[in-house]
């Protein structure tokens, strides 16, 4: 079974690309593919849609940690769309690589690792524990574009 | 025309390279070239004489939006300083491929995409959109060196 | 001399894996080898034995920035006793190509250079200014996982 058959197997419904609500231009590709490299631009989370998803927030804030993971593979979601688009399938993918985590906190909130799993589960689910290994990075940062409560960035392996 | 040729015509002035305030060392390479990659550490927006360019402080508190793009830009200026001293010719560089954008906030402060832009206009401005082409993540950081507005790190393929 | 034979006449003791003091699971791993690249995890300080070192908490806060800089070496440490298990020995690295150091910040905090430092100082005297030589970012985070004062990630070239 082909990575893109077992997304539909498992039925993951893949976002539409980012629509953004404001008029901030985007001079940059959601993927550079560039031999047998793919650099993933960070994503956000996002509705089937294209718009983004709710709740926005800060974890521990407006966002728990719980609804922080589903945020997280939410934008692995989005990230998945972009590489179908840019990659034509998503089998031509052989390994992940690097993943850093950014998730927007409250002061005192350090369970970060917890958020960024919700990411790290959907890759290994849909990639298997050989393909889907990846390095990772999970921090907190100040401020997210929109107030999203994560942003994840990646760079996997091409053929 | 080449890429150096380029940056000519355009009338750029790119610094020289970073004068520290302060006395704290500095044990790394701007720019780290092995094979086909150069690894850009993160840089600071300079006057042309090295030196910090101002203002300096947060988003949304010292310094505006239109600011700190100005600031993303003077960034991106330094940077291309850095790659044509190690590099000898900008014209090695085939290919832009990662952008972190890391802009220091004021609580509150999301509009992030808005000041990386400045510095992905430029690299599209002297390189093209194909070559210019790059995959980024703009996000917003407690605290910055020097207290600058914004700080990018990259990395490029050279021939 | 090899250098895992440096890393013995330097007296360095690589901690053991990280134990952490939660039931998180970390589902990503700490080193992850692809071709001739190593990706590296961000890695927090830890002790011999792979519990977190103290001190714990923001630099200028409950850290000083000398305690902030040991604890970048012993992340370092952290890091040397990941690649030695995976890679079997560290004279597979052939070069240091990219380091992220990110630091836990109070408010005002901008010293974040002088902290990484001990991170970089270490690599240096380990692999030599050749192959050690890196391109470096130094941040101030929000937030880091349970409150640690530094998180490194990086990237090296292996044959």
């Amino acid at each position: 079974m082909t990575i893109d058959e077992r997304v539909r197997e498992l039925g993951l419904v893949l976002p539409e690309p980012f629509r953004s609500p404001t008029g901030t231009p985007y001079p940059f590709s959601w993927v550079r593919v560039r031999g047998n490299r793919a650099y993933i631009s960070g994503h956000l989370p996002l509705e089937p849609n294209g718009t983004l998803a709710e709740p926005r927030g800060k974890i521990d804030e407006t966002v728990s940690i719980e609804q922080g993971a589903a945020a997280a593979r939410v934008v692995g979601l989005a990230m998945l769309g972009s590489l179908q688009r840019e990659l034509g399938e998503l089998e031509r993918i052989t390994a992940w690589l690097r993943v850093l985590g950014m998730v927007n906190v409250a002061p005192g909130t350090t369970q970060v690792a917890a958020v960024v799993n919700g990411f790290s589960a959907l890759i290994l689910e849909v990639f298997g524990k050989e393909r889907g290994a990846h390095s990772r990075s999970a921090v907190g940062m100040a401020e997210l574009p929109f107030g999203v409560a994560v942003e994840i960035e990646a760079e996997v392996e091409i053929e």
